[in-house]
C-alpha cells in the first residue's frame, strides 16, 4: 500500500541529504522519481541541494495557492513515478498536504515529504502540524545540540545572541534581508535560552 | 535526562492499558509516579481504565483553564514523583501542553502523555497538535483496521454507516447523548469510506 | 502484506500485556487471533500471564524440537487465524523462527513475536537473534533502570548482589529451583555492575 | 548519556551517506569525530564513500584481530572525540562490538555502527548480530524492493539469476574475484525468489 511518509527534524539534520538518498535508491532500480518543493522556498533556486554537496533539480515547483493535484499529480503519472519526494514541507500548505494524502491512498502514489518540525518559537509549520497529523510514518532525523545531545529544536541568533522575539513568521527564509543566524538544540538548552532572554528582556 | 514523551494512536488501540503498564513498571522498582488526566474525560469517572479489564484511580484531574504548573507540579513534588503520566492528553490545551514541556526541562521531571492523534474529521486536537509539535519522542501504539491493515485514523458511524458531518466537537465524548460509535481505521479505508459518504451526500 | 514482528525488551517490562493487548484489539474487530508460546517456558502454565494481572490460555504450545509448519500452521488455518501471537519467543529455536519467517512471507499470515532480547550475560538467546536478523519491523517495549534511565538489559541478582557467573543457562526458568532474581537496567548500570563483580572475583 | 547505536539496512540503502551526514552535523558544530573501519572491507580503500558521491577518508581500519580498547580509544582519546563513527560494521568480530559497548558505556564516548543486516542467505554476520543484540537503539535505514515494497533482505545473483548455494562467506566483498551481482528486496520477494531456487535445484 502506497502511504504518505513524514520525515521531520531541527534545521541543517540533513534531510535533502535523505531525501536526495532516497530518490537514488529508487532510480538505481530503474524506478523514476519526482522532486517537488514549495516555491516559496528560493533557497537554491530550483534544486533540492544538501550541505553534503550533493545537488538535484526539483521536478516542480508548488505555489502558495497551488492544488497539488493540478501541478503535481499530473507531472508523476505522466512519468509514471514510483515516488513523489517533497522537500521543506513545511512550508506546504494544510490543503496541500490533505492533497498529497489523496495522492496517498486514493491515486496509490507513495508521498515522502521531508521538512522542519518546529520554528524558533517551538511552534509549527501549517505544513509539518498537518503531516504530523495524517502522515502515515513519522520518522525524525537526527541531529546534535552542542551540549551534545539530541536537537529537536531551532534557536534564532542576532549578534550571536538567542533572540525569541516574534518577528511575524517563524522561519526566516534565507534571502539575504536578516542577519539571523539559526541553531538547532535539545529541548534542555532551547528552555534555557528562552528563559535567560525573558530574564534579559525583564530587566531592559 | 527527563524529556516529555507523546504515545498516539487511534481509539482504542490500547492506549491507557500502556500507560498503567508503565505505572507498574516504576512502581515494582519502589518509584513513585502520579497520573493525570484532563477533567473534560467523564469516561471511567476519576480512573485511568483499560478494556483489558485493568484499572487505577488519577490522581490528578486537569480542568479547563488550569495550569498544570498549579495544579500538576506540586502533587508531583510532594510526591517526589518519578514520572508524570497523563491520559487522554488531546484535551490538554496549547498552554497546558507547554506547561508539561517547562515541567520536563526545566523542572527535571519525565512526563508521559498517551492520546489520540485525530478526530473522524482526520484532524488533530489542541492537545495532540502541540504534543506533536514539542514531544521530544514521539511513538505509534498501532491497532488493526477491519482489512488487515494498520489503523492510524478514525470513522464516526450512525446507524452503522460512516457519518463524516462536522458536528462541532472532533470526538463525541462518551456520555450517553449521542448513538455515534466509533470504528479505528487505515487511511486507505478512511478515505473510501470518506469519499463514498460524499458522493452520496452530493445525491441527496 | 502479512510480515513477522519483533517486539522485544528487557526481562518485566510488559511483553504479555503487550500481546494480550493486541489479541484483544483483533478480537473486538471480530478476527481471530491465536496465541502460542515455547513450551520450555512453564511460567504460568499453559496461560500467557500479565503482571498487570491479565490472563489468557495458550492455544499452540511448541515443544523443543517441535516444526512450527507442523503444529503452528494447521491451528491457524483451521481457525481462519487473522495473527499468530508467539509469547517468550526468544525460547523458540532457529529453525522455529526460520518457520515463522515462511509462514509470514510464504502462507500470508501475520507473526508477531515477543520476547527478551539478551540474558543476564549481555547475550542473545538461539530465538531472539534469529528474530534480530530476520524479523521485518523490530520494536522495542521499554522499561526503566532504578538510575530513572531507559532499561534494556538484565542482571542476575544472588543475595541481593549482582553475580555474572555462567550458570550454563541464559535466564533461569522461574521453576523454583533457584533463588537468583532478576533486574532490568540501562546499559550503564549493567556496566557498572560486571566490573565491580570482576574486581570482587579478582580480589577473592 | 552516551550510547551504542545501530543503524542497519539491506545492502545499498545509503548508511554511508547516512554517516558522513552524521560526521557533516558534528563538525558544523565544532566537534570531533574519527570515522573507523573493519580493514576486511577492501571496497574504496581507506574511505568511506556513498553513491551519492560523497567520500571521506577513514581515521581508523579496524584488523580482524585488533582490540578496539587498542587501535580505536587512543585515537579517539587523542582528538578529543565527541563521536565514533564506525562503517561496514557488519565486519566487526563479536570482541569488538563488545569492545566499543565498553567505550560507549565505560569511557563515555558515542559510538555509532553502521552496517548490513544479513546476508544473501537470510543469516547474520557476527557484527551485526552482536550489535543486534547490545546497540541501545537499532534504527533502520530503508530501500525499495523491485516490487515496490520495503527491501530488507538480499539476494545474490549470477548471470542475472537468484543463487541461494552457500559459497562459504555471508558476502562477496567486491574484489573483482566474482561475477555476483546482489540486489536487495522485500522478505517475500526473497522467499518466492528462494523456493523458485530450490525447486529448480531439485529438477537438475
Amino acid at each position: 500500500m502506497s502511504k504518505l511518509y513524514f520525515t521531520y527534524g531541527a534545521m541543517n539534520c540533513g534531510k535533502s541529504a535523505a531525501l536526495l538518498q532516497v530518490a537514488n535508491n529508487y532510480e538505481e532500480r530503474g524506478m523514476t522519481v519526482i522532486v517537488a518543493k514549495p516555491a516559496v522556498d528560493t533557497k537554491g533556486g530550483d534544486a533540492v541541494t544538501s550541505r553534503l554537496g550533493v545537488s538535484r533539480p526539483v521536478d516542480v515547483l508548488i505555489g502558495a495557492g497551488d492544488s497539488v493535484r493540478d501541478v503535481v499529480l499530473p507531472v508523476a503519472l505522466a512519468k509514471r513515478t514510483s515516488c513523489i519526494l517533497v522537500d521543506e514541507a513545511q512550508f506546504l500548505s494544510e490543503g496541500q498536504v490533505d492533497g498529497l494524502h489523496e495522492i496517498a491512498y486514493g491515486d496509490g502514489i507513495p508521498v515522502m515529504c521531508y521538512g522542519i518540525r518546529t520554528g524558533y518559537l517551538g511552534t509549527g509549520f501549517p505544513g509539518s502540524i498537518r503531516l504530523l497529523e495524517v502522515a502515515d510514518e513519522l520518522r525524525e532525523l537526527r541531529t546534535i545540540c552542542r551540549c551534545g545531545k539530541r536537537a529537536t529544536m531551532n534557536i534564532r541568533k542576532i549578534d550571536g545572541k538567542p533572540d525569541f522575539a516574534d518577528v511575524g513568521h517563524q522561519l526566516a527564509i534565507d534571502d539575504g534581508t536578516t542577519d539571523a543566524v539559526y541553531e538547532s538544540v535539545c529541548p534542555r538548552c532551547w528552555h534555557q535560552a528562552k528563559m535567560e532572554w525573558l530574564r534579559e528582556k525583564k530587566r531592559n
